[in-house]
């Protein structure tokens, strides 16, 4: 705890010990990522992992609730006298990657892998559990830990979980991701929009075949494809407030087999990242003008699909301050920053749709050389230290409610 | 006559009389030119011109109708026992641009000027007339002098005066322009499309103006009329068959005073060339429908208005064969040659949708230096012996029909 | 004074008597106003203009340098002992615009309006100055007033009259914009980036002009023009951070007279808007590699040519939290708002490259129906009592260095 | 024989015979075909079919060349007192497709089928030289059979075999390709060129991968491409003579992987045709030049890789009229016809660089039904009377330059 913090002895005696015990408990921490690691398992198809989730509560005494939406967890610490109840929530699904890292912890699971920190948002809540729990007396909120599956794969597990009623009663929630590219030992907030809202599109030209000799006979797809790509440019360009953020890219295009044969159809997909609900509604509407449009001002027909993902993630203002004051408690101002936002999507984004919230980040670079592997790479890893941080962290937002009128 | 045509002495013996007064009569044929050229009249203000021919032919002693279809002149030489009725057509009307030639026969009024050879046609076509009376008795078939107006500017002349009867009994028709770049003495044909349908088109882009700062609050019609024009390349380059003839151009491009205004409209105007009337509709729907969708798919309204010209002008294979034979004989093999379609228009096109017939060039080149002078130009001027040649060529086509079946 | 406001009687004692005096003064602004904008001139041809204020600030018993810089005036109120040396500055060009305004103040002069709020902003500044100069012995800082001439005409005034030492000696400066399309009544303020870099360019595409059908002969600068404007797009799709911002608008497009004839040259203007100098950077480069190489891949020369306009006007924060106190202060929490950055350029940006300083808005909507005449409008007018809110919250700032460390 | 040619019964008696021969060989023709059909070899990889041609003509007491540029059959008929020495080409290999057909003579081999008729052509090759063989006493010219191997693959064997001398001495050449999409019993011939030249691209975009979301730290190699294709356009409709053919299809376009990954190449596959070599050397460095400058203007580097297929094959007139003439007085006007050109390659173009020359068409439609099955297709089949029609048009050729001066 810093210099800066000396005042807080009074207020926060119960924090100081939490914060003791999680430094002591870390090896726990590490121990639990590191069991998860060797054993993920993908979206929408965790079952161990929650079994060994709710093992751990019910080992503390908690109250808990399995297949919450599905297969979540949910996990409840009742204070003695509540003033609040805040939530806390970790992810806990894997990816679809092969894990290539040599480390004694690497996955077992062939191409299945915590390639996105999970595993350490897991660990973190859950020894946080534990150090409430020891320090129970000192807790003055009911809290809520709620563990999340499927947190990759549209339709996320947010969603499900919230309909199932794992926000009933919250009157606050935090989370917190893993961030290998930004610097260990720091925390990041950010008020309003942190993530983007993530949408993927995909546009089949229809066209007409035919030998690439005779063009007249055909409907060339490739040729509307590219009036499509280079007309797409203007959603950002022109129909966007230059003071709001957008972004539409065509990540691949596909067409033809052969150099002397015009083919039949085009497809391009692509996706579309924006914060603001009105940029989005327009950038997908501008998409599926300029493509079947202009497919049809070619003589083509275009089909467009757009896969609504995750809406963008808002930070409540307050309870950013809230988590930014709190932090700065215990890991003094120098550990704390603000982050830009970022352009990846969250489901996180659902409940402060539903409750006050804020996302926070937890820098987790390994060092400079491991920062060249980001999230959903082969060779990803983090500083598990950052478990630690964010564990501290969530205490001091937890104990900075004591305060809150 | 060349030595080729020893042969012809016997069956052509009227020809060879005709020639000779032709040669004759070469001194008239520059007068009457020249009247023309210092007295020019615009297209479909054409007075004077129309007169001073019909008076023409009324003392050859030839039956003439004036107002034929408004200003034209038809006059008929009547055979005492006609095999046929062979027309020959020659345009009478000037052009809107400034004479700029030192020459004593340089026009007199202001801003109009004989810049496309019309004064040279109608002369080779009265002394034409004339040399056949002097020689009557040897002309076996009818022969109709169709004078036109109003050549140069849509709807042109030819429409009015064949519905007002003029091609009435002809079995054939002909007609010669000169061709300043065209080597003088070479007589040119061509079966088939000979001269391209002229069509005009103006696009309107209807978008929302604005400051250029804040370009999502307009509908910027500079950035889809660019769309427009890159896409209107397709026309040619995918739509049309490769081994046919299509040419679409944008002229003009206008949008905008200032730099940092979004104009509300930018508007297009172009032209498009054909042969073929599926070509010529093909070109007109496709660059509809890519200017209106284009627009549309930007959230704009194209207005397309296009603006038919003249049809393409096909000659007959027959009657053109029947022309180079003949010329070949009066001029020589090297004086006749194969000419390329070329793509002015010209509304000779409508005579050979009604009878057959056949459009020849005159070769008119003055000297290589004026070739540099085109028609339409202020400096253009013609080899008078075009006329000559014209008028020879006329006579040989007219008795070839001696021997037709 | 506001109710919220009641606690700093004690510290600002000043402060209250100056905003007493300027709410009696109000009419002199007006008067001062209205005189000006009977009396308008253009940007670098200020004659009056000067002079008048310079007799102001002699009256006030004030230093007083003329010429600064050209045309500018700069007067200076000397404290006795003082801490710091705060300047205020405000433009007073006019624009060639016709006053289409019915009111008694209408411009006396043909085409010279002051349709930007630069006699306002002039009036506010010397009717401040004189509220300082009776209250003087409760100033405790040197106060620089700068009036700036040609703001509206690239290169502005600012930095000839930065080179000419108005700003020896400051420690801070702060301007103030009225934004006639933002409420009366409410001052605006934002940390970093508030206007645009205001950059214009000049395409023009040298292709080879030629017959419309004929176009294998020409290099069509049309065409090359309208594939440039489709790529230029990309400057902002993809070539700019999303989270950052950047305009590239071409407001004029103009190529060609006839729908017949491709044309030589085709030429474009447009504006770019930028606000951090590596992005500003990057949209020239772009802009220049597009338009040449893309001419040149199509056969042409493309010059362009970019003239720069301001740099983007950057608020140092802690300047900024000064300005943003002092007005809640004065005016209330309710009058003060933060405002999104703006796109037009001001040149006020290079008085904050030289020292710390902060620019603001003034709310000045007349009404609701007024609020559709934008700034440089024929019709354009402001809410005069943005003058007093202006000279309070001045007076504010400058108190509020009382106790600045 | 039609009654059109009753007169040549005196000049052409041999021709009479030689007809009734080839009607009488017709079983062996097809024989002949379908051994070949059955057993086909790909295109220089052709060992039995050369060996089995050579061992035809030695049985017909010919003089053989074998291995003649490689695998070529050279085989001559000399006449006693030849006039001439006249040339005849077949071509003999097989394509890699897999044989669909439901008929007895099905490929044998997997994979490998004669889908272009190069086994008819063979054939009728075989049998014309032994109908001359039969009445050798009335040939007046030199024969000379040239049999071709690999003319489906770049390089084909007709450059191989004139180096290696199988024009030496030749007077004229003659070819017939089977056209299965064109009526049985007509044959076509065209003066000029009659298939294009065939040239091969590649162009592969080398931009910047990186994630969608943050498209400015990628050089987008999909937007590249499509500005690209739609700048290739131009090359047909604004750089070539409207009177002129060229074709430039894109056939393939491919990049990226993931619609949230901006890729780090695209690359595109395409045809080029033409028939004149300047306009094949236009497109070529249009497009190499539109490839590698738009790109280089948009940040990316292209790879532009141009393979040159044949030449465009030219026929010359005045073989083209003797062979004309001559299938006239064999086959009757009704059965001779003029084709447009066709876009397809063909490496007989090289013969006729050396040598004059004509290649023609054989009309080979099986029925309406199948001819939906074009060359190179699975399905495909040919009437086999064309093989009768080719070779009594080589003999009438052959008798033609009996007369020739």
């Amino acid at each position: 705890m810093t210099s800066e913090t000396g005042s807080l002895s009074i207020v926060t005696e119960g924090l100081e010990e939490i914060c003791r015990d999680l430094e002591n408990l870390f090896p726990e921490m590490v121990d639990i990522r590191r069991h998860f690691h060797q054993y993920p398992e993908l979206s929408h198809q965790e079952v161990e992992t929650p079994k060994r989730i709710a093992a751990y509560y019910r080992e503390l005494g908690l109250e808990v609730r399995t297949g919450v939406g599905g297969r979540g967890v949910v996990a409840t610490f009742k204070a003695a006298a509540p003033l609040k109840t805040i939530a806390f929530r970790a992810d806990f699904d894997a990816l679809p990657i092969q894990d290539e890292k040599d480390v004694p912890y690497k996955s077992t699971v062939e191409n299945v892998m915590h390639a996105c920190g999970h595993d350490g948002h897991t660990a973190a809540l859950m020894v946080f559990a534990k150090s409430l729990v020891n320090q129970s007396e000192r807790v003055q909120h009911n809290v809520v830990f709620i563990h999340q599956f499927g947190e990759e794969v549209t339709p996320g597990g947010a969603q499900a979980m919230i309909e199932d009623g794992c926000l009933d009663g919250v009157d606050a929630i935090y989370g917190c991701h893993f961030q290998s590219t930004m610097p260990s030992g720091v925390m990041f907030y950010k008020e309003g929009y942190i993530q983007a809202a993530v949408d993927t599109f995909t546009i089949t030209i229809n066209g007409k075949g035919g030998h690439g000799a005779i063009p007249h006979e055909t409907v060339d797809p490739i040729v509307i494809a590219s009036h499509i790509v280079t007309a797409l440019q203007t959603i950002v360009s022109r129909n966007t407030d230059p003071l709001k953020q957008l972004v539409v890219s065509v990540g691949s295009i596909h067409g033809g087999k052969a150099n002397n044969v015009i083919p039949t159809e085009a497809v391009m997909t692509g996706t579309i990242r924006s914060y603001e609900p009105e940029i989005r509604t327009l950038a997908s509407q501008r998409l599926s003008s300029i493509a079947s449009q202009v497919a049809q001002a070619m003589g083509a027909q275009a089909d467009v699909q757009i896969d609504n993902g995750y809406d963008a993630l808002w930070n409540h203002p307050a309870e950013t301050q809230i988590a930014k004051r709190a932090m700065t408690q215990v890991l003094g101002p120098d550990a704390v920053s603000e982050t830009p936002s970022v352009m990846p999507g969250e489901d996180f984004a659902y409940y402060t749709q539903h409750v006050p919230g804020s996302f926070i980040f937890a820098g987790a670079q390994v060092d400079e050389e491991s920062s060249i592997y980001p999230h959903h790479h082969a060779m990803f890893d983090f500083d598990e230290t950052a478990m630690l941080n964010t564990a501290k962290s969530f205490a001091a937002i937890l104990f900075e409610y004591d305060n809150a009128e």
